[in-house]
């Protein structure tokens, strides 16, 4: 335990834990809501976060506390990717690739394989974790998750029938096969192989034949990686050709930071809640 | 304009000027809420920050846009001082005095009484400068702050009478001449002159004469300062003495933390928007 703090009726806490998917430590955060006290399981929204950040940036950022202490979901943001001296990072030195970008993947390639398994870290590692030390039910578990961070939730959702009941994004990547930031980490995680890349992009998924019940999707039109990064019209032919039901909300003038995630982040709080409670 | 971003229906924004006041420029952040769409001037509630902040704090981590944005109340955050290379700075090298601590006073002694004029700054300079450039209703002002800024919301409206129709504060200093953090502070900005001390101190303040119509103060029974640094049963005392209304709501595990102020900022806001609407 990191630090446990008292907030809108619950308990903000960070944590760190050594962690075998991705051979370091590892730091996630967790609100527990008031509803705890009840005694019973409460549901799960695991978040995850866009490139550069760490559980720190929607911990501080995202005001999602009132509406989790509201509901009676517990919100778990881990971090974007194993850090540390030993672990490598982007060979351009830039903060799109390495450290801070994981892509919610497991990395098959030399150096990245060792320490780059955000897949299993994220959806079996951690839950189980979080499983021993806090009264989760595992059977209601939703997903969402910021830019690099839609990514994960869409492919990790995708991928794993059963595991979310409910899955939203805010400003997600979600067709890596096909825009710069998500070349060049299939490129260096993966290698070049097209299945392997079609296996970790939501809009390949989807024409392959995973589904997930509904999606909503909610972008700022003055998002300035949206035409070249995010293409959300990408998700929304491939939702209407698959029959999955999207929500996809155009705000004009938001953009891609934690204004724009905190203002609408009680909505999807309250849209996961409504999911979870079913 | 530093910044302008769309959030919660309005724009945050960042400025920066340059004071007279302070002989520097200063930064500061307001929140126009989606009620300026109406056309008429909107009430104002000023938040003053605590030690070591600036305006950045409660911006990112505070909480009060989505508030704001209900009850049509613009949101000012100034900075905690004047800042700069040329501006004299803690002696001791601490984190509580000069630079990040200006205790919203004018200092009257050397080197310090040549920037550090924050009282002339936030209640006078600030509100003139932000009127000419947005739509501010200058008879609806209201204020609150957090431990020095409580202090100084406190001794701002009590020393100016008609100029706040409404003051609360989170945790605030309400004794700077009997704690530590005060003493060293009222020693240096205004020397060894008690009466002097007297008109920035609040028990003082209301001892001497000075009223408010009511006031709310939230503290959190495990704020590590509550004993020594902020001792919140002497504004409960002189407020009963003096026969000011005071809600003073003690909160069970909550600490000085973002995390508290964040947690009860919406009921701070609509406290002000109710008065300010009268």
């Amino acid at each position: 335990m990191i630090s446990e703090v008292a907030a809108h009726g619950g308990v903000q806490g960070v944590y760190r834990h050594a962690s075998a998917a991705t051979r370091t430590d590892m730091v996630f955060s967790l609100f527990m809501p008031p509803q705890i006290e009840r005694g019973e399981p409460l549901p799960v929204l695991w978040y995850l976060s866009g490139l550069t950040c760490t559980h720190a940036n929607v911990t501080e950022k995202g005001e999602y506390r009132a509406a989790c202490a509201e509901a009676g979901v517990i919100f778990i943001a881990p971090d974007t990717s194993p850090r540390g001296d030993d672990v490598p990072d982007d060979p351009e030195g830039l903060w799109d690739f390495g450290q801070g970008a994981g892509f919610y993947l497991d990395a098959t390639q030399a150096p990245w394989d060792r320490h780059f398994n955000m897949a299993t870290y994220v959806a079996e590692e951690l839950p189980a974790l979080v499983a021993d030390h806090f009264p989760i039910d595992r059977g209601r578990q939703g997903i969402c998750g910021h830019s690099m961070g839609g990514h994960g939730a869409l492919t990790l959702a995708l991928k794993r029938p059963g595991q979310y009941r409910s899955v939203s994004a805010f400003a997600p990547i979600v067709a890596p096969r096909q825009v710069p930031w998500g070349r060049k980490a299939l490129h260096h995680y993966l290698g070049d192989d097209d299945a392997a890349w079609r296996a970790h992009d939501s809009i390949a998924l989807i024409e392959d034949g995973a589904r997930i019940d509904d999606l909503m999707i909610d972008i700022g039109e003055a998002d300035p990686f949206l035409d070249k990064e995010l293409r959300p019209e990408l998700i929304e032919a491939a939702c209407r050709d698959a029959g999955i039901p999207l929500e996809l909300r155009r705000h004009a003038n938001y953009d891609h930071s934690y204004y724009f995630i905190s203002t609408f982040m009680a909505d999807h709080v309250r849209w996961h809640a409504e999911r979870l409670s079913r």
